[in-house]
């Protein structure tokens, strides 16, 4: 079955604030800059995806990734969306040098593709689940103020909060303590952005557990590159580990799952596209070990993409897809509905 | 999006009569039973699915899996096609009992959704390519019938021939040479079907190796168990070996990549059903491993299954889907065209 095809890539470069500055390990933010791609195809439907670039992560860099609109263009010019993973195949070759990008192409594929024949994303992926629970992160802040953007996000309704730490070993105990005492009932996921050696990584979660605090997922406690010292952690801990910055393509998911690091990984649209995620996603599964989906610092727009992967594959135990709810009146609205801490997609 | 809903599944025996009899190591077999799924929507929608069952691999009797009727109508009665991913994970129970019977319900769920939205199953896959060439096969016989048989296949414009071996060493060696020296420029899958020793295996391949023999894959020389002996083969051997008795489930190719035993895997829907197949298409290439995709005894409505999956996914750089060449007449025809050696999906 012959589809309309693809006449133009467009890349635009979104700016948006966040209501406050939001601080994790190595990184204060009180803006960021995203990339609209628009996939224009000849009959006028227009595809949607949203690049939120990470240079902390990826080394990904706004104003470089939007001069690859005419590449993009050229690699994708009257290809057909009615075979999309024709389309995923070219985009994998920005893996490494722009996933951010890759992402927001392959997604667009598949949101022309959507139009076209009248179903939304997720069930094309499978529509395994008809709503996800999204938790809601507290970043690095004084004890006081940690405090009181937890207590403010659980009587929101938030389940599980995250809980960004990995700066100051000591400042971190005392903040995990007196927020688990002003949230009792609340599940955690904590998130060190890489910022502890092994040994103090294994301290922190022995303090927590002598403390009983309930931890999900202990989330990269230390450097994207120290596997061994993931496998460490993991060894010396009573919490699950979890790789967000080792896991980035495919091929760093299986390297993870051979040699045993980690007992859960994040999947993030911005670190794989669509296709590794996929493959990830399946892989994971298979190895038995547990999955959780974030996301970078996108739009709604952006995490209608996440909506849609996370509904269609159904395959998170846990969603950390708040990254709309940190920034100011967004002008776009994405392919999804909030209602208080769950995300539908449409 | 809500869609129609299963009102009714319907399992019938189908009997087929091979052209000639069928002969491969341990098994000689003139006849096959398939059984014939249909799922009946609210709508009058009839989704198909055909399972192949193998004793031989998977322990199936044809006449115990029709039994499975009346459970998979009650496990799957009133679910919606539109999810299909939901009717995946049911079927996901009957992985090792009944495989073949979860490969034709999962497809019939596949065709269902596939009707309900008219998009062809292969374009709901992805559309990675339009059309595979199939390779045909050789069974085992005297000398001068397999060569007839080589040359007829050849002469008919099949350029890659699978041959059987696997039950007498020096006879396959002599069979080998004969067809290799009468149909010049061919190039040869061998499948032992587990019949050689991982010493015999090796000689075989050192054999074919001096004659300069145009072997693409030397397909499970030895037992399916015998995870060793298949890399002691892989290692010892120019050509690349290939799994499949040893493969069914994706937690079986997950062990085989991490032990590095093979170069290639043959997926078969009757083996793994659509999920576990999705799933070790993602593995194996990212481990780097070829595929190819295989078949048991499936009509044309089986082997449609196989067309859409390969087309859709792209991942098989070889495609043994012979099956309803070598059988009788048979009564229904697939979703594919069939043209000289090629499959193209409809």
């Amino acid at each position: 079955m012959t589809m309309a095809k693809i006449k133009e890539i467009r890349f635009s470069l979104q700016e948006f604030s966040y209501e406050k500055p939001f601080h994790i390990t190595g990184s204060i933010a009180s803006t960021c800059t995203n990339i609209l791609v628009e996939m224009v195809l000849e009959n006028g439907v227009v595809g949607l995806g949203e690049a939120s670039p990470s240079f902390r992560v990826n080394g990904e860099k706004p104003l470089a990734l939007v001069r690859l609109q005419k590449t993009v263009q050229e690699m994708l010019l009257n290809m057909d969306v009615g075979h999309y993973r024709r389309i995923f195949d070219q985009m994998d070759a920005f893996s490494r040098s722009a996933p951010s990008i890759k992402a927001a192409v392959q997604y667009a594929a598949l949101d022309s593709f959507s139009q076209e024949i009248g179903v939304p994303v997720y069930q094309i992926l499978g529509g395994a689940k008809s709503s996800v629970e999204t938790d809601m992160t507290v970043g690095i802040n004084t004890l006081e103020q940690s405090v009181a953007d937890a207590s403010s996000i659980f009587a929101r309704g938030f389940r599980t909060i995250k809980i960004k730490v990995g700066e100051d070993l000591e400042q971190d105990i005392q903040r995990m303590l007196a927020i688990a005492e002003s949230t009792q009932g609340a599940r955690y996921v904590v998130d060190a952005n890489m910022g502890y050696t092994p040994k103090d990584a294994v301290r922190f979660a022995q303090i927590m557990d002598h403390h009983r605090i309930a931890i999900d997922i202990f989330e990269q406690p230390v450097r994207a590159e120290d596997f061994d010292g993931l496998r460490f952690v993991r060894q010396h801990s009573v919490y699950p580990i979890g790789a967000d910055e080792s896991v980035k393509t495919k091929y760093d998911a299986l390297r993870l799952i051979r040699e045993g690091c980690v007992d859960f990984i994040n999947i993030k649209l911005m670190k794989s596209g669509i296709s590794d995620a996929l493959a990830i996603v399946d892989m994971v599964k298979t190895a038995g070990i547990g999955l959780m989906i974030g996301c970078m610092s996108e739009s709604p727009v952006g995490i209608t993409q996440s909506v849609h992967f996370a509904c269609g594959t159904g395959a998170f135990t846990h969603h950390d897809l708040d990254s709309f709810l940190l920034l100011k009146d967004p002008a776009q609205q994405g392919r999804f509905q909030h209602e208080k801490t769950n995300l539908f997609p449409i």
